[in-house]
């Protein structure tokens, strides 16, 4: 498996493969890897014949209150993952190597990253585009993939590869999870052991809302409320969103009969966690 | 030659040029092709193996009291001339195609495009970029050809290009002019016959001050004089900016002793004409 920094020696790699007609599947994360990330390697390998995955805390998608500084970097622990999982190679990007001086460019879709975490986190999603059509450049992949947790984020990614014509096929696999249910998440690591406990009211609140969809209920606001009964039931959680949308526009619906996306941000103590639940409707 | 409007097509031939270990230059054009354009042609097609030119007038780079609708379009004569000239295809874009409903998504460059005609042109350059991001994904050139007389222009894709890491050679070739030395631009098809003679004023005022320089001026403010000056000559001419300006960053300079960028932009009548020429410096 090889490792590196440099753009260039990435892309000879992935052209390499291509020229020897195998399928490259990326898997683009900021390190820190879990269940969720493995899946993803895994699928990249089932799916394509090799698997390049790349690691890199993007300053970009970071607000100036954010946690950049303190997110977990476990490189060497990250490699072995890797390693096990049989991915082809590793990209450990640097802030040098890819935004030098001079940078200048964003990269930004409009319209899906106005609600939910594009409200919450100003210019996150542009961080997110920008890095990302720089990946697909450099990797040059045939498939890209993409957890479900970050539900926002990849119909962000397909609409942007959508609409730059990038020949990318955008890939969007389920969200995995502990045994109790709370979503896979690099920043679980921040959770104190009272705060873990506190994290599954996000899950707890979204299956609440699911049990209502499924006895009928479709008004959105009561679906919300639902939600919102959930995560009170918790002192130590504060809610940052909670959301009924449209799973294709991610715009908010009055009532889930063409399905819907449930999907809440929390704030358990310092740390802020997502996820979401789509409810008469598929990932697509 | 081919002629498409199917990106997808675009790629498949693009594709199997590289496969044939051919390399394909690409000249991205609005159309109404002029010797500027054919120059490019020549160039993709004497330096590279192959010659694909677009032909699309952009909507998003236009703004909405400038000329998108009236500006013209001799498709046919187009087809001639990139015949004549040996290109291997033509991608003849479509609004539909290239923005279908749900587009969204925009790229930025910073900086570069503050001055000059992303001053006078707001949304302008936002527009160029997205759509040459675009192309350039479509077409997967190994080099793209631009004109000097779009000095800032081809300067901006140069910064996208690097930023984005996108796996193209940008080729900038000198502008093409008139024997009185007025610039090709498709838009000179706008001028009547005194206008027409009124536009040599701007070439007259560029090689004012070319010549001052010569002489050993290195004054921003004289240079700028006597551009000024040389314009003030003409009556049918009304200048939209007179700027002596740093070759790479484009920034305005108080001094030439590193050599500039001598830029016009000059309303004759109801059109709107850019020239430029660099004095101390040679083209990147």
């Amino acid at each position: 498996m090889w490792i590196t920094s440099d753009p260039a020696r990435v892309r000879e790699w992935s052209r390499a493969y291509r020229a020897a007609h195998l399928r490259v599947g990326f898997v683009p994360t900021m390190g820190a890897l879990h269940e969720g990330h493995l899946s993803l390697i895994r699928a990249a390998r089932e799916e394509c014949d090799r698997a390049i995955v790349s690691i890199y805390v993007n300053p970009l998608q970071f607000g100036p209150t954010e946690d950049l500084s303190r997110y977990p970097r476990p490189f060497a622990r990250d490699v072995d993952l890797c390693r096990r999982e049989g991915a082809a190679g590793i990209f450990h990007g640097t802030d040098e190597g890819l935004y030098p001086p001079g940078f200048s460019t964003s990269v930004e879709v409009a319209k899906l990253t106005e609600g939910l975490c594009g409200a919450s986190r100003p210019g996150h999603f542009r961080g997110v585009t920008t890095i990302v059509a720089k990946l697909l450049a450099i990797v040059e992949p045939h498939a890209a993939y993409f957890g479900a947790k970050d539900f926002q984020q990849a119909a962000v990614i397909r609409r942007l590869t959508a609409d730059l014509d990038l020949p990318v096929r955008i890939r969007v696999l389920p969200t995995i999870r502990e045994p109790d249910g709370l979503a896979m998440s690099s920043r679980n690591a921040y959770l104190t052991p009272p705060e873990r406990e506190a994290a599954t009211c996000l899950i707890r609140a979204l299956r609440r809302a699911q049990e209502a969809y499924d006895r009928g209920e479709r008004r959105a606001s009561t679906l919300r409320a639902e939600m919102e009964a959930g995560l009170l039931a918790e002192p130590l959680a504060r809610p940052d969103y909670i959301e009924v949308v449209d799973p294709l526009t991610l715009e908010r619906i009055e009532r889930a009969d063409r399905g819907a996306l449930l999907a809440l941000a929390v704030w358990i103590g310092g740390t802020r966690l997502i996820d979401n639940a789509l409810v008469g409707a598929q990932l697509p």
